[in-house]
């Protein structure tokens, strides 16, 4: 074997305050997050990035699952057909569908759509499955990817294909739709708040932003650090749009044939590209430790010096066993140096330093990612201590996010202040509820409307819209939006 | 409300000893673990089903990683060109291909394959990420769904669109791949076995049998009851083939360029058709408590009596908290003999009923749903008696399917016996290694080589062909198949 030359770190990330967009596409690439595919606008998602979702997964799925909703497997490919049945909807995907139309050596009779969505064939089977109100409700999702034929693509936040959760409710009645459409959007906000540390306004939709076919739509909106809003998560509401178009009836307990009311939620594989551009600084990611693959990497120090790989050892298997996701980072192709730059890069977020004079002195030196602090404390009960320090990162993470996110919320009482809000984040303004509004808005300045705050009565300052003047009860943010 | 009448169970599934097929459609239809979706020869996994692929993923999942396998998803189209580099490849998955040839309004110059497998798309990224042998070896896995344009399917065995998982690995060395090769074929073998209760056979399988562009395919076969075997799982080495046809080279320790070695495994929904043909019976399916949904569920009788409903919940709340996947069938629209029937069709190991009189003897009355056995058992201790007793219905569900399949396995030495054989189950013959002894057993008797057992000199027991009376080596397993 030859000799080997220790490597050093070379960092190829683009400054963040330089040119965000190039920051950004460094920093997931160098993270090995994901990568370019051979096929028009797809991405890879590598190990680091989908042990992500993995996290995100667990939690979302383990909470869909308290609230009684069920996991099923639909088809990827959707009949031209069912897609044609309801005509908001069809209008709205349409444009972006990936056809089939080509099965074996077989020219297709009919052309197959390759999911966008899967609303229409939900439905066509609830129409079968449902008979009486003892059915009710029906709560199922599923985990899969879709895919929309998008012009510009950007990994993680928009691409031809991606993976994500949807679910699709059926309900006895209006009230009961609209309660899991709520739900839904809480659990939502409450994972991305609590485990992913991402500040989010929840509220509803302007019917222009609404999403086809629905009678409400809720989102959650979060802030990145360029001053743009991310749509981190969606709830619909459809009425009986889709059981009309479906005919989807159940005999009621009073022997009546009603209408299903249906809702569908979901979020995608965009709330990691939402992590990024929350949390992420000139090193590189920082990940919460809640959603973090890795939450701590020990390094040892003078490797070779008597006693430090075998504390390493013991420091890794007592951390393992408390159930920290720990990595030992025994590598000795590359320097120390080139090891911290790595994993600050990937966003750990505590490093524990291992080495001879911290054996003396029975401590481990600690790097904290979030704040960049570096100290030491006593190996005797780290465990315990790795805990509070996970806790506190946690929070530390969701507190810099919100303030950043607070700032970047600006009140606005005419255009001209609402123009230079959008430049940096939140404009939140009165707004008349007309469409025509919203379309100055985005034509003037790029922006549009992101949501409404449930409570409108907490948050209404004037009444006056701030685009047209006229009378304006709505509360709205608006913003520049990926 | 109008007042209820209860409803009383009405079991259709036709008998199994009299239409085998047709029991088998009856059951997974009545069970609703699927259903067939308004896409040719595509399936809708139900709750149920799903809850059992959930539990074989956990399991599968686990044990992967444990090897140091990652997870990550790749695109689920792959460009026409890609899957022409390898030939053989192409030559076997080409004719049950379904292709994307039109993205949105847009005519596209290259028609996109919906996968049908990813080797080619993980070996051009492979090309790309690998450099040096400390890149090496790298071994990573998706679970996603692929797409075969199947001309006749069944539910579960073979239907147009399947979800499993495919490992990918890359290796420095044809020692290391063919060990990663075997290693994950015993991965599967482990969960059949351990958690499906399925006896499997497990060795090699033959030149016409292995996969398209492998240099040796491996596979786990089991017995099905009406005699026919099903391969549920397959791992393959393809040497250095696809790195070849991909130019995947690393820079050795000693600095020269070497072709990495390359393997794949995959099992898939299929297993859930394994368990089903294994271990159900005429009463419809039985699981096994280590795969089930539902281990055990709780039937209050007389409902109404005081103190039923009360042991019921407290029976629930503890035997939950005590680990167990546990229903409280609760339904005051139903019979208890309606409920009865209902747990049994869909094969929940234990039932546990509680009656006033149980409750006056301190007692739960039992059902095994593996030998039909009632009896009572002391409610106090019940935790510690159901795990022994789902320990004891996995084994027994794994005994009886090894008791069935190593009766129907035949050590046959001529034609005669070999198609008598086939007709029940295994036949276990002396081969001589050519395709036309293949051939022929197929055309005589629509029989195939399954694998041979890998250690052959245990298994031997004469040394001419079955077929053509040659000198023969191998010992092979033939079999009908699904």
């Amino acid at each position: 074997m030859a000799k080997e030359q220790k490597q050093e770190f070379v960092n190829f990330i683009t400054p963040r305050s330089e040119d965000f967009s190039q920051w950004y596409t460094d920093v997931i690439k160098q993270t090995e997050l994901c990568d370019y595919a051979p096929v028009r606008g797809c991405m890879i998602i590598r190990p680091y990035g989908y042990a992500i979702w993995e996290r995100i997964q667990a939690e979302m799925d383990a909470r869909f699952k308290e609230t009684g909703a069920e996991n099923v497997y639909f088809p990827m490919l959707i009949p031209e057909s069912l897609l044609l049945k309801e005509a908001e909807h069809v209008e709205g995907f349409a444009p972006e569908v990936a056809w089939v139309t080509k099965g074996g050596t077989e020219e297709l009779q009919e052309r197959l759509a390759v999911r966008p969505t899967s609303e229409t064939i939900f439905c066509s089977m609830y129409s079968k499955w449902v008979q009486t109100w003892r059915d009710l409700p029906m709560m199922y999702n599923q985990w899969c990817s879709v895919m929309r034929w998008e012009k510009a693509t950007r990994p993680f936040l928009r691409t031809s294909e991606f993976l994500w959760q949807e679910g699709h409710t059926i309900h006895a009645t209006a009230e009961e739709a609209e309660e899991e459409t709520l739900k839904m959007l809480e659990v939502y906000r409450e994972v991305a708040e609590n485990i992913l540390a991402l500040p989010v306004y929840v509220g509803r939709k302007s019917d222009k932003e609404k999403f086809a076919g629905a009678r409400a739509t809720y989102s959650m909106e979060a802030m990145m650090q360029d001053g743009k809003a991310l749509q981190a998560g969606t709830s619909h509401n459809f009425g009986t749009n889709f059981a009309e178009a479906f005919d989807i009836r159940y005999q009621s307990k009073e022997g009546k044939l009603e209408y299903v009311n249906e809702t569908s939620w979901g979020v995608s594989t965009r709330l990691i590209g939402a992590i990024i551009m929350t949390h992420g600084d000139e090193r590189g990611l920082r990940l919460p430790p809640k959603v973090a693959p890795i939450q701590a990497v020990i390094l040892p120090i003078a490797a070779h010096k008597g006693g430090v790989m075998e504390a390493c050892e013991k420091l890794f298997g007592d951390l393992k066993k408390a159930g920290f996701r720990v990595k030992l980072d025994d590598r000795d192709t590359v320097s120390p140096g080139f090891k911290f730059n790595d994993w600050e890069l990937k966003g750990v977020p505590v490093r524990l330093e291992v080495g001879p004079r911290d054996l003396e002195n029975g401590v481990v030196t600690v790097f904290r990612r979030d704040t960049l602090e570096k100290f030491t404390v006593p190996l005797e009960g780290i465990t315990g201590k790795l805990g509070e320090l996970l806790d506190d990162i946690q929070k530390t993470l969701y507190e810099q996010a919100k303030a950043f996110r607070d700032e970047r919320t600006v009140k606005v009482e005419n255009m001209e202040e609402l123009g230079k809000a959008v430049e940096n984040g939140f404009a939140k303004a009165m707004w008349c509820g007309d469409r025509a509004c919203e379309d100055e808005i985005k034509e003037k300045f790029n922006a549009s409307s992101r949501n409404m705050p449930f409570d409108q009565d907490a948050h209404r300052f004037g009444d006056k819209c701030v685009c047209c003047g006229k009378k304006a009860e709505k509360v709205m943010y608006f913003a520049k939006a990926y």
